[in-house]
């Protein structure tokens, strides 16, 4: 099922897109609108966007990393800020000369949740997205916080729904950079799988309901410049289409 | 002006305090109430808590780096799930048997604003208050990433109110443990001022009504164990006193 946020008649809804009819969030009887009459929203609304650097053991050798499993997963937070519609525009900040794309896998929690042993994580999970963790890279430190270089607004966006069935043994995630395959790689290949990412950071801070966990990115992470089309797909979880603009 | 948010009759509102008696922040006549008849609730509801590190020569130089100014400001960010009330309990997580204090005087901002020049920092200043950036010593990586050390349950203590005037040149934060003075710097050695971090901040994010930095901590921060009692102080802003506890 795919959950959505969507705009109607200037109110924003709850909802479930279902064969290309809307359908608000609600009990009862309800009515479907077609997807053309609506205007689609972030789904996410989180309390915290929780990062994983360094997930894929290739990526990390690109970066100049050791290409193995750290003894734990590495993460940082990005502000609510960062955050950018399917369609919307990546502003490149003047500080930057290398703002790079990073396609990655969205993970959405259900409940208030702490100590979540993997073997439960499941149970914790509303579904998925795609996301693209957009990095300025010439101003990320390499021995330093990562915070900085990728906290600049419209730097996550976020795909156009929350996907709640998405098999992870088969799922695949592309990045196309002006239609050009750029990254390609099973979500499998991950060092820390979904479950154990959650263990991991449900051990350190209690996670709320629609919290985000974005997963890392596969090897292939690279520059892009004004006017450039951004793409990433996640085979049963939809694409997400981004161009990247000057500030005004 | 002290700031604060208050519950009474089971509903909890926003009001300020003036010599021991609460007015709600509200228009028309008020009726203020005892202090003593209200529960007071953390001041701050940011949607994001913006950290610095390393931000007084003397405490870079204690954790190991350069006594020296970096050329930018090192940010990261704490979740929202950190922050704990005046009075209540820090939880020292079983992951960590390093857990240390780090008295900081924290920034609130009152409007929503981008791109603010130090010039103009002080208009989007709503006030200031007191914190605790307690850190899991022995998690943090001296040369990766800082979150998740910093990141667990009860880890951000915070002062009862947020202090509307408040005069940084004059201004000393004060930490104690056990009653034994620990930490004693003026605020204003700090490397980067409230002004330039906002400065710096602001140019890379949106920063919204509410959301905080703060500011980084003086030498002499240092261990703490079950049933130590910490207190931070920073003068014309009250006093932020917390006690180490095991998880139930």
């Amino acid at each position: 099922m795919k959950l959505i946020r969507y705009e109607y008649e200037g109110v924003i809804r709850k909802g479930k897109l279902i064969d290309g009819f809307v359908y608000p969030q609600v009990e009862g009887p309800t009515f479907p609108l077609p997807l053309e009459e609506v205007k689609l929203h972030v789904p996410i609304e989180p309390t915290k966007i929780i990062m994983v650097g360094l997930n894929y053991a290739k990526h990390a050798k690109e970066m100049g990393f050791v290409e193995q499993r750290p003894n734990e997963p590495i993460i940082f937070i990005k502000p609510n800020t960062t955050i950018q519609n399917n369609g919307g525009e990546i502003i490149l900040p003047p500080q930057s000369q290398q703002v790079e794309f990073e396609g990655e896998l969205g993970v959405v929690i259900s409940v208030k949740c702490k100590n979540v042993k993997k073997e439960q994580a499941k149970d914790v999970i509303l579904g998925y997205f795609v996301a693209n963790d957009v990095t300025a890279r010439d101003l990320q430190p390499k021995l330093g916080q990562w915070t900085a270089c990728k906290a600049f607004d419209t730097f996550l966006p976020v795909g156009s729904w929350i996907e709640t069935e998405l098999d992870l043994t088969s799922a695949k995630i592309v990045t196309k950079l002006n239609g050009e395959i750029r990254q390609s790689s099973p979500i499998s290949a991950m060092l820390f799988s979904v479950e154990e990412l959650i263990e991991y950071i449900s051990s350190i801070m209690t996670l709320m309901p629609g919290d985000v966990i974005i997963t890392g990115s596969p090897p292939g992470v690279g520059k892009f410049d004004v006017d450039d089309v951004i793409e990433v797909s996640i085979s049963g979880c939809g694409t997400l289409i981004n161009i990247a603009k000057m500030p005004v």
